[in-house]
C-alpha cells in the first residue's frame, strides 16, 4: 500500500534554484571569511545532551531535539521509573545525546577539545544546519542553518573592527543596503551602576526603546512602573533623548558615566572602534544605539546587529563579545567576540529586493537535442568537448518529441540548445539556437564554444 | 563544576585542514555534476518515521536513529504499553521522526512529493549527512557524507553513459587511477534462469568471486554445497573461467546466454555502453566484472563500482540502475540510475596518495605583524587594498611577541609575513618576508600585490 509521503512539519526541501540562490549566499559569507583569515569546521549533528543542557536556560532544555538511545534502551529504566511518568527526568535516561541547538556551545566544545592543537587566537567560521523543537511559524523553522564566525582568544578591538568591515563587505556584495547598530554592554552597565540600579538594565533598554512609539512621558511612566526611583529617571532624561551623530550621542553619555569605570571604558572602545571605521571607511552606515541588547546576559562588551534599509525584515545578522565562553568545559579566560549572518532571512531579503545575480541560478548553458542514435553518436564528442572547456553541457537521453526537449530547456531555463540532423552532420556543424532570442545559426564546434563563452 | 567534554562515539569534529581537503573534494565533485548538468537539491535531516521504516530492511530499521517526540511524549502512552517493555514496539509511540539513513529514500520521497515542478528527466545531486546507529569501528562512522547523482524519469542508457564519463573525469581531476568495473543485473538473472536456478544468483557470484583465491575445483564444490546441480554447474563453467578483453567475455556469455531473453537484452546494453565508451574514450579502464552485484535485490540494469588503483582501501564509488525508486511512496513507474562516491574512503585515499593540490589547502596568504597601534593604523588601509585584491589577509589582533606570531604564521602555513615600522612608515613602504626562502624585501603596496598573486 502507499503511503504519501511528508516532512516533518517546521522542515523543508530545498528545491535546485533555491539551492543554487543558497549557495550564492552561503558561498559569498565563506569568501569574504576566507578574505579575512578565517578557517571553516564543522562539528557532529549530534552532541552528548550533558554537552547541549543547562546552556541554553531553562526552555532551551526543552527545545532540544533528542535521540532515542540505540538498541535495548530500556533495559537500563527500572519499573519504577517509567511508572512515575516524568518526560524530562524520563528523557535523561531514554536519550543520551540531542541536536546542536546552535553553533556557539559545540564551537566552545570544540576549542576546550582541541586545546593543544588550535593557535590562538583562533578565527573559525562554521555553517551548519541547527535543530530546535520551536512551534513552527513562517519563518520559523524546526532545521535551518546558521552562518556564525568567531575569534577566540585575543582581546584586542582589532577584532571587532574586521568583524564590522566583514559585515559591510558581504552586505555590499550582496547589494543589500544595511544599517549597522552597535552597543556596548559596559555603557549599559555604567547608567545601571550611576542610577544606582545594576539589576534594571533590561527594563532600562527596553523602556528607551519605546522613545520613537510611545514618546518621553509614558518611557518615564513605564520606568516608575517598574520601580525606578524618581532620583534615577532624572539622571536617565539625557540618555533616553540622545540624538545626533555617533560623537555627539557619546558626549552626552560620558557627561552622564562620569564617575562609572566600566561605563567609561565602555565609551572608550565604541570611540576606538567607530574611529577606526571611520578612517578605513564602510559603504553603510553605522549607528551607537544604546537599546540595543541582544541577550544581554550573554555579552561582555561590544552589541552588533544589522537591519536591512529597504525592507521591514528586521535584523538579518548579529554578535557581539563575550567572556569565559569555555569556563563551563573546563577552560575559563578566554574571550571571543563572534558575528552570525541570517542565511534564511537574507534569503528573504534577496528574493524581495530580487538581487540575485543572474549566474547565482544559472545551471545548465547549452542542452542538446537528442534526435536518435546516430546524431547523438554525431554529438558526443562535441558534448565531450564543450565540457572539456568548462560549458555545463547535457544531452537530453531519450529521443523524446521535439516539443518536450525544447520545454525541458525552457523549463531549466537554458540559454542555448544545439540541433544537429542530416544537413549538421553533413557539413560537420551544429545548429545553435538562442534561446532568447530564438535565432538559429549554423556554427561550427569553436564558433558554438566562443559564443556561448562570452 | 567543569564538564570534560566529549563526542558521541561515530561521530567527528573536522578542523581547518581536514575541512579544506572535504571541500576540495566536495567542489570537485559539485563541479563535475554540475558540469554535465545536475542541479544541487537538500532534504532536511530529519524524516518522518512512516518515510523511513521499512525501506532498508530489519536490520536498517534497528539503525535508525529515531527523534524522541517533543513536548509531553509520555501523554498518549498507557501504563500498559509501558510495562510491556517492548523496547521496538514502544519506539514507536516516542518517536515520529528519525536521522535520514541515506540519500536514496529522500530522494525518491522528493520526487514524488515535488512531482508537480519537476521536469523530467530530473538530473539532481545531494551531498549531506547521513546517520547510522552502526557499531563504530575504523572507517565506519555513526555520521558520515553521501555525495549522490541520479536521473529519474529516463531509461536511456546515455545516463549510465554519462555516470561513467563522471566518474572517470573525477577520479582524472583528483589523481587517483581508478578501475571501473561494470556488471548488468539482467545478465545475472539470465545466467540463473539458463542454469535453472533463479533464486541462487546470489550464491552463484559470491561463488565466482572466490575463482583467484581458491580455483576452479573449489568453487564447483562450494556450487554443489549449495544446491546447484551438476548440470548447471557444468553450464556456468565457461562463465565461471571468463577472461580476456570485455568483447571477449562477451561474447562467451552471449553463447551460454542464448536461450534467455533477459540474459540477451543485458549484453546488449553492456555492449552499447561499453562501445560508446570506448568510442568517446576514458582516462581510465572500465571492466565487465560479472561478480559485481553489489545489493543486487535493488539494480534491475547496470551495476557500477569503482575501485582505487594504488591503494588498498576497496570500492571508493558505486551505483546503478533501479526501477520503481518510487513505487512504494505511491507513484509507480519511474526508472532511475545512479552513482555514489564515497566521500570519506576519497579523503583516505587523497591522504594515502598524497595528492591534495597545494591550493587546496592553503587559507591566509598574507600576515601583517602588528608592532602597536601607531604601526596598526599605517598597515590598515594597506590590510583592506590587498583583500580587496582578493588576498586573503590577516592583520595579528594582539601586539604579541614576534616569536608568537610568527609561530602563528607557520602554523597555518601563510606563506607570506609584512612587517611595517619606523623606516617603512617613514617611507610609506612595507618588508615583505618571503617565508619559505627567508628572503625580506621592502617593496611598495602594489609591489606586494603582484608579488603574492604571481
Amino acid at each position: 500500500m502507499a503511503q504519501k509521503p511528508s516532512i516533518p512539519k517546521g522542515t523543508r526541501d530545498f528545491g535546485p534554484e533555491e539551492m543554487a540562490k543558497r549557495n550564492y549566499i552561503f558561498n559569498t559569507i565563506k569568501d569574504v571569511y576566507a578574505l579575512y583569515g578565517f578557517q571553516q569546521i564543522e562539528t557532529p549533528a549530534m552532541e552528548t545532551l550533558q554537552t547541549l543542557m543547562g546552556k541554553y536556560g531553562e526552555e532551551g532544555d526543552k527545545l532540544l531535539f533528542k535521540i532515542l538511545n540505540s538498541g535495548d534502551y530500556l533495559s537500563k529504566i527500572s519499573d519504577e521509573e517509567l511508572h512515575e511518568r516524568n518526560s524530562l527526568h524520563l528523557a535523561a535516561s531514554l536519550c543520551e545525546k540531542g541536536l546542536r541547538y546552535d553553533l556557539t556551545v559545540p564551537f566552545a566544545r570544540y576549542v576546550v577539545m582541541h586545546r593543544d592543537e588550535l593557535q590562538l587566537p583562533f578565527k573559525r567560521y562554521q555553517i551548519q544546519s541547527v535543530w530546535r523543537a520551536d512551534r513552527p511559524q513562517k519563518g520559523r523553522y524546526r532545521e535551518f542553518y546558521q552562518c556564525d564566525a568567531d575569534i577566540v582568544g585575543s582581546d584586542s578591538l582589532l577584532n571587532e573592527i574586521e568583524l564590522m568591515q566583514i559585515v559591510d563587505t558581504v552586505f555590499t556584495q550582496f547589494g543589500i543596503k544595511v544599517q549597522i547598530k552597535i552597543n556596548n554592554r559596559k555603557i549599559l552597565a555604567g547608567i545601571a551602576e550611576i542610577i544606582g540600579e545594576p539589576d534594571k538594565i533590561v527594563d532600562i533598554t527596553v523602556a528607551i526603546d519605546k522613545l520613537d512609539k510611545i514618546g518621553l512621558d509614558h518611557v518615564n511612566a513605564e520606568l516608575k512602573a517598574n520601580g525606578i526611583s524618581d532620583e534615577a529617571i532624572e539622571k536617565l532624561q539625557p540618555i533616553i533623548s540622545l540624538e545626533g551623530s555617533n560623537g555627539a550621542k557619546l558626549n552626552v553619555i560620558a557627561g552622564v558615566l562620569q564617575g562609572s569605570e566600566t561605563g567609561l571604558k565602555g565609551i572608550e572602545e565604541i570611540k576606538f572602534i567607530l574611529d577606526t571605521l571611520q578612517s578605513t571607511g564602510l559603504n553603510n552606515e553605522i549607528q551607537l544605539d544604546l537599546t540595543l541588547a541582544r541577550g544581554l546576559n550573554y555579552y561582555t562588551g561590544a552589541i552588533f546587529e544589522v537591519k536591512a534599509l529597504d525592507t521591514s525584515i528586521g535584523s538579518i545578522t548579529g554578535g557581539g563579545r563575550y567572556d569565559n565562553l569555555t569556563g563551563i568545559f573546563g577552560m575559563p579566560g578566554l574571550s571571543g567576540v563572534g558575528i552570525s549572518f541570517g542565511a534564511d532571512r537574507i534569503y528573504d531579503v534577496l528574493n524581495t529586493l530580487n538581487l540575485y545575480p543572474k549566474e547565482a541560478t544559472n545551471a545548465t548553458q547549452v542542452l542538446f537535442i537528442n534526435f536518435g542514435e546516430k546524431e547523438t553518436t554525431y554529438c558526443l564528442p562535441f558534448v565531450s568537448q564543450l565540457r572539456k572547456a568548462g560549458i555545463r553541457t547535457e544531452l537530453f537521453p531519450d529521443k523524446a518529441k521535439m516539443k518536450k526537449q525544447m520545454g525541458y530547456a525552457n523549463a531549466k531555463h537554458i540559454p542555448f540548445v544545439v540541433l544537429a540532423g542530416e544537413n549538421e552532420m553533413n557539413e560537420g556543424k551544429l545548429t545553435l539556437k538562442d534561446m532568447q532570442t530564438g535565432e538559429q545559426t549554423l556554427v561550427t564546434i569553436e564558433e558554438l564554444t566562443t559564443t556561448v563563452l562570452k
